[in-house]
């Protein structure tokens, strides 16, 4: 028994266990890859979904996966996340502290849209495996959706891009030309382009797929489970977070507050007590 | 030798010693009290004493240290603290996660004034404690602060509360209070003013003290280390950040943005590139 | 029309309107108070109640509200918080952010318990107020519990502390000495330990109420809304995870993982893929 | 004068400029160019690139980033920033807020390193425009290093890889390529090489680059400021923070601590008061 193997027993380390990453001095092995082996031979994406799957995806899954990871990098100061980094910039704290400010907001209803909307697909996706038609395992996964969850069907409609976000039409055309290829099957393109059609219909008025829809359909048809969704997003929003913050960094300010400083929030009378 | 023994050698246990803690089942003891003991005879402020120091403090000294915490729990919405626990409380996240969003931003400029006070009121002390006069310690602290450190002489001064910050003259008063009463030695208040007075005559006008400046003198007369300063900060500001997180979902809105979501930031050409 | 009022339109001041604080240059009031009164004048449990609920409140009233703040602050580095925030020491990071990372864990499963706990207390209390006598509220309460919650009572049974946390009765005991006095009603006392004795029925052998459910308990008879039974526990712990911060860079080191850095994790094959 | 224009004045809608990132209802333009157009038409580490940079990298540049993203993106959970991601995935918070709290962790010590291995090159590559040959820029930098930050030379040496971090040499051989190829200047790579030799003439043993100083010789060879060297850290560094906080998920468990729960961490008398 090694000094090393006295100071920390299996019981230890075997609370630590993992399948991700495999280490001894001078060596380390991603998912039973050499790191040396990976580095400038496969690219930022694929790297990503081995980290996360345990085997390399093929060329057009990776592609895809790409795809949906830098349509969703930004959507400007006026998302909480983006806004929050910015000023976390001028506090004195580092870069890190930054990022991590922004990406710790993205939950449930800023970053959480798309993990739902994969949840939703997914169960309408089951219904058909289980001998549902698409129509009715759509109509019977809303309803059931909006039973349990409410009214807001996630992945549809935006207060700003009406009545199209420019990022969903142009990822579904690469879901469709991946789906010819039989990169993926499609699938979930089909439900939820059929989701689409039938909460346009309830509401009287087409509405567009947005960015976690479209990139929820990209994430389903490629396998990552639902929480993955929100997961990845959070990989490709840090990428503008990280440029917010650095932006503002060089533009300067101390303590850069949500208004100019000039201003003063309204008081009200009354509150929360 | 137990099998709780085997399991986690003394090396690991020892890993994450402390002195702060001791607990077996059914037995809670903080810095050596049963935590039974400590609930309902002790208040909040002399916990944190207890908790930072080992030992419990005097009644006077608890006092002089809850008025500090008091004092600065709240600067309102324009702090970017506070707007950002706000903005994360629209997010879906918990409040546990919005509050520590708002503390991850109190760094060196947002909650580190205090801190680097306490740091140039001690430095101050010692050239007093080396021999010094109270007037050219004052004068050779604030020149070697500004040589190392730069112009902005922290604990003095605020961009909005001109010409008073209310809260410094009111501490100032307790601590004046507590050394006529021998709680406190009163040299960080000769300290704390003579170095106010020394920067008013550099700049050719009077210069307040602000809360930083107040608390620092009253964490250094308690003889809290500087770092201590931010991190007592820290829980007076944490007050404040659930307040108005607690208000803004009492309030609702959903991702609320630093402007209202028809304002658009203005884009400008160029950039960081 | 002022240049203040031009720069910052009524809609976007609207935007940040609050009822907590009310500032003017010189002049911050807090929940209507000018801060210079509260100051030396008030102290810190009644500032977190005057924060949070608008009005001041009665000295037995904050007495109960500190007893529950002092006994959560701490239980040791085996708490992911506390050692996430001592880790966090050690990276070269501001004590702030230290302390966000601690807070930032005590989520639904860390911290929640206590708002869960508050939920249940609450649900079972409207069943009284609808006519249902103690008894049979309580069944009923539990039993839809378990059917939308799981099987998972919060606020009873401890993983470590067996048989009796000994935080409980203490604060319990605090509860019924201030019913006795008739700064609280007592039913949340009641409806908490009549919860006690039934999940020690269903599960055949005693169990005791923990920390959160003796918080919510005291939450409950307060009246604060179960979110900010969180809330206050974040407050609470917090005052731990500072103090073992603190003392985690007083003993210094580099990067601490949660082992020495002899000991490697346990390779395994397979994993999540 | 629109309704909006009147809700939100110029000075408002300026206090967020931006040059990142231009939207109207249904577009989005990054740095001038529309989302739409950049979707499967871009990889990701150009995408990167674009955002920080404000313009489209060469394809060698774009590998070369490409290949620094990949090679640091895990060191296990020994590393605290992935061990407080596994933990926080435990405690009841959403996935985001376990990315967030790795991220958070990447300070001056654990993720800073490559950020002042870049300060250390771009001095002494300052010192050779001035007109310094390699070898006494080198020894004239580190020199002035020591005296202002201390002893550690970051991006040399590594207290678990030894002799070799094996990502060094593989990153190094890409950037002799890329100068090769005429991608880079590869002058980066001469000082980061010579720095290596002084240091181990120094301590009179070889010492190895380790990750961060091959990345800081990237990073410098494709002009990124240093600040953008932690930037770009803790993006490749969050992929593994996920993989690993997704694992723990995927392992269960409820508020994992640092070592299984049978273990107590040794009790030390005195400690910080």
């Amino acid at each position: 028994m090694t000094q090393q193997q006295e100071a920390c027993s299996e019981r230890v380390r075997g609370w630590w266990r993992t399948a991700i990453i495999d280490m001894a001095p001078g060596r380390i092995a991603l998912r039973g890859r050499p790191v040396e082996e990976l580095i400038g031979n496969v690219g930022l994406a694929e790297m990503i979904w081995l980290m996360l799957r345990g085997q390399m995806p093929q060329p057009g899954q990776a592609a895809l996966l790409e795809a949906a990871l830098v349509a969703a990098v930004d959507h400007g100061p006026q998302a909480p996340s983006i806004a929050a980094a910015r000023m976390a910039a001028t506090c004195g704290v580092g870069l890190n502290n930054a990022i991590a400010t922004g990406v710790n907001m993205l939950g449930d209803v800023h970053g959480g849209a798309g993990e739902q909307c994969a949840e939703l697909l997914n169960d309408i996706a089951a219904r058909i495996d289980a001998g549902a038609p698409l129509g009715r395992a759509v109509e019977e996964g809303l309803s059931d959706w909006r039973a349990r969850r409410g009214r807001i069907v996630p992945g549809y409609g935006h207060r700003f891009h009406k009545p199209v976000d420019p990022r969903a039409p142009r990822l579904m055309a690469l879901v469709r030309a991946a789906a010819a290829e039989g990169t993926v099957s499609g699938r979930f393109a089909d439900i939820g382009e059929a989701v689409q059609a039938s909460v346009g219909r309830a509401r009287g008025a087409p509405i567009a797929m947005n960015i976690d829809g479209a990139t929820a359909v990209i994430f389903c048809e490629l396998g990552f489970a639902p929480p993955l969704a929100r997961g990845l997003f959070c990989l490709s929003r840090s990428v503008g977070i990280l440029a917010h913050a650095w932006e503002q960094m060089c533009q300067g300010g101390r303590n850069k507050g949500p208004m100019p400083p000039e201003c003063l929030p309204l008081h009200e009378e009354g509150g929360t007590g």
